[in-house]
């Protein structure tokens, strides 16, 4: 057993200042090495620093945990959305603080707010929650407001449902790991109507921390297997980088698939082929993921395409991931968001019995935006019983989905009805959300293929504009001589010189040689305006500057 | 590519047939097979199946997701809290509300309600929430209310302070992957108040998804190596379930050191030096969690065994793990909670600057019990530079805490305070359920010690007893003969003959050849009392049945 330090530190001290520093010590002033605490040193212990005047000599040690220690798979994980764009967007933002300071340096920034527009957060963006939504959701946090005249009857009553659903009729107690029982009744009920009545099963609903929490956790369970037999996912390119980050921490095999921008970034089979075939060489490719509406590309899939994956993944074995989050988020008028169960169903028992499906949805998108309440479900399919006994238990661990995120879902799929008190302050609200967007989704698209230089894709859904931009190729020695990627540059000049923060999109993957960034259309109609005339003179400005 | 099902089911069908059968199948009506959707086919569904006449050969294939193809690390998880005898209870509570059945069949089940004293759940067992604590949430989730005169100032003053730090003044925002800033901040003013004055730095702090989720967070990081220099993770046994979960699912080694039952559970230093040495044979010892107060075995570490313990993983270099979560739930009056933080602090520079330290808080348990918010935090001490970064990007990727639960941890670490309006009723609520956890821990303890072959260590703290029970050789040779734990046998006999629900010490570790089970003492006293005295009998009853 070693020699214990403050033993060795104390007895080199006698007597009444021994008594002293034993005292202060106690009090917890005992002196502290300047460091990140030192700031906040009391001076109580900058007193006992002066009696005990001994320090001991202080080398610190190296560390346990270090870059070279920890979880590979860890280290490895990437995540864009809010990765290094975003950190320089926050340091921005404590610059601009400052500005009256460095107004009398002479150092002025051109903008004087930063815009975040990396990250699909509504109400972030000024867009406000819908009533009815809150409401239940205030009656459920504090029951005295039942008895509130201000507050609408069907407001009520679906609180308390929610309530009685609750252990001791509170959002306080744990629900089932699988999630509270009326809710995910509410959310069968919801799939079955917006599916044209094909039936959806409580037992096969689990409610989640936001989507990120379902995928990962079916992640997790279906990747296995060690060399060349280790769990392919199948993910397109570009991607929600969700999906590469969860298969880097469960050191899967990432096999991609690129989506098509010169066909408006279709999904097509003969490339899923390719890149199935070629993964068969060196793992065992088991996992496709769809994302439907399509993150960050926007793309809605028709009918054939939804009905050509399912056959790709019937005949192929794959399980099928559906990421359906944006499904209420669809604006060309020429396209309709059909979900995957649907389509399975339809396409007979064959493939309604055997194929092996999860799809997620979430209350972080849609109309409602409500990203911080981590509200999400996941309907499975032909999930082996086995595996659901599994699942459960797995999500057991983590005790719960947050009981107010699922209380929030709830409000989602089981909104006022026709003939209910609030059915139109609440249809106004969410077709006003949607309506604007839509125009937004145009509006971006006209706007950015005005630029020379940058072609944007239809926006069909999804609440992003995925543009591609050409970088010259002074730019891009620019780019490597700062060891960046050359849409990482372009976007961290944009947003030094604008305040705008996109995600390049490098950050979702691309074909090679191509750029893009990933802006969303949340800010309101004319800030909106505002953002995209300032990237168009950034990029000519940028394309002038490296000619 | 393969021939598809639909088309050559179809295609035998001709002319109008075929046309019908296509409009079902389109409207979502194809004949399904019966399953577990069966039961709400549709009646459309069932006249498609009567005009198409013909059903295509249907069987059911392998299915790619099995307990076979699985991760065999998530098959390994277990988790007794919510394990085998939680779903028995389940079932048991099916059949209770079919009582009025059953009675006509004669079967009468000897009680009337299952008791769920498996999990500490306060709400659900009839403690009411903190009316401060609710009153907060509820302004921050209806901003409306700001204008109401039934609410306190200094509850407005808190939501307020917790919108304006959040993105457009709404919980529906994503925060920062970190948390919110201001309740960082007010995490941090609350430990160095909690510590008598040892600093806190916000930036060390890290707001999770309950307790939970920080616990696995830092352990995915600190997990790496292969063979012998795999990660090993020293945990208490009794533990509480989460760890060795967690650790089965980083395919870690769990490494166990033994409290001592016979000396009321305390922390040996001496067991922790014999299971590191043993564990180094074979594996990389990395990491020492600690439980303070014990869950599930209540003992609340005294000064000198925290000294112990941080000494030990200085020499040792360990990273600790100190999960306080029932840092307000000590009951004992010779007791009192300390955290690692401020004994590491005290002990001198040499420790404070090298031990690296995470510790763990949750609005879960306390006097607030909140636990479907799902909040909490975690401090870092001595953390690389480098690791924090890894840490915020590992959090990103799930986008942020569910921020309610953030707001309500910010009321737990910000309550009001003496000249605060809310003041008065705040103690007294709060006061109410520590003072009665306090009678209820005694009681509990008095009354087990009570009963012949039952013997209950003082519950010095958190919410459990965890009482050692004497199980006759004759039960054992029934529970072997049910393939069973012997303790698991006998919690399945108690709940099938009283409709207690407690978790069988095997689920939580115990010393060979010694049973335990684990029940909370959160119901009301008088249904404690209750609870207690059936126990009492059925043990009795159980150890003349055996004898």
């Amino acid at each position: 057993m070693g020699t214990r330090p403050r033993s060795r530190w104390l007895v080199s001290l006698g007597g009444r200042a021994m008594q002293r520093a034993a005292a202060l010590v106690r009090r917890g002033c005992c002196p502290r090495p300047p460091g990140p605490w030192g700031r906040s040193q009391s001076s109580a212990a900058a007193e006992a620093s002066a009696v005990l005047k001994v320090r001991p000599e202080r080398s610190r040690r190296e560390r346990i945990l270090t870059l070279e220690s920890m979880n590979p798979q860890v280290k490895a994980v990437e995540y864009a959305v809010r990765g290094p764009i975003v950190l320089k967007a926050g340091e921005i933002e404590l610059e601009l603080q400052r500005a009256p300071e460095l107004d009398l340096l002479g150092i002025k920034k051109p903008f004087t707010e930063v815009i975040r527009a990396n990250i699909g957060d509504a109400h972030a963006m000024g867009q406000q929650p819908i009533t009815f939504l809150r409401q239940v959701m205030a009656l459920c946090t504090y029951p005295n407001l039942l008895d509130s005249p201000s507050f609408p009857e069907d407001a009520k009553k679906r609180a308390r449902r929610i309530l009685q659903a609750c252990g001791g009729n509170s959002l306080g107690s744990y629900s089932a790991s699988q999630g509270v029982n009326c809710i995910r009744e509410d959310v069968a009920a919801y799939i079955t109507r917006r599916d044209g009545g094909v039936p959806a099963d409580p037992d096969n609903i689990y409610l989640t921390t936001g989507a990120s929490d379902g995928i990962s956790t079916i992640l997790k369970i279906l990747v296995s297997g060690g060399g060349k037999s280790r769990t392919g996912v199948m993910i397109p390119i570009p991607q929600y980088p969700l999906y590469s980050a969860v298969i880097s921490e469960l050191d899967a095999i990432q096999v991609n698939y690129y989506l098509d921008e010169d066909n408006c970034w279709a999904l097509n089979v003969n490339e899923l082929r390719r890149a199935l075939w070629e993964a068969k060489e060196h793992c065992n490719p088991k996992v496709l993921c769809i994302i439907n509406p399509g993150n960050p590309t926007g793309q809605v899939q028709n009918r054939k395409c939804i009905e050509d994956v399912i056959h790709f993944a019937w005949e192929e074995k794959l399980f099928l991931l559906a990421d359906e989050v944006y499904q209420d988020n669809v604006y060309s008028p020429d396209c309709k968001f059909q979900s995957f169960k649907k389509v399975l169903y339809e396409m007979g028992p064959e493939y309604s019995s055997n194929v092996e499906l999860a799809s997620f949805h979430s209350t972080s998108k849609g109309y409602m935006g409500e990203c911080g309440y981590r509200g999400g479900y996941m309907e499975v399919i032909n999930l082996h019983p086995e595996i659901k006994g599994q699942l459960v238990k797995l999500l057991s661990v983590r005790l719960c989905p947050p009981v107010s995120g699922q209380a929030a879902m709830d409000i989602v799929v089981n909104p006022p009805v026709p003939g209910e008190e609030s059915f139109e302050q609440f249809s106004r609200e969410k077709e006003s959300v949607l309506g604007n967007l839509a125009k937004k989704a145009k509006l971006t698209e006209d706007m950015f293929n005005q630029v020379p230089g940058i072609h944007c894709n239809p926006l069909q859904g999804a609440m992003y504009a995925f543009p591609r931009i050409f970088i010259p190729a002074k730019a891009l020695e620019a780019a490597q001589a700062h060891k960046m990627a050359p849409d990482m540059f372009y976007c961290m000049k944009l947003l030094e010189e604008t305040g705008i923060c996109v995600v390049p999109g490098s950050g979702f993957g691309q074909k090679e040689g191509t750029h893009h960034f990933r802006m969303t259309i949340l800010p309101p109609v004319e800030k909106l305006k505002t953002v995209l005339q300032k990237v168009k003179d950034f990029h000519i400005k940028f394309l002038e500057k490296y000619a």
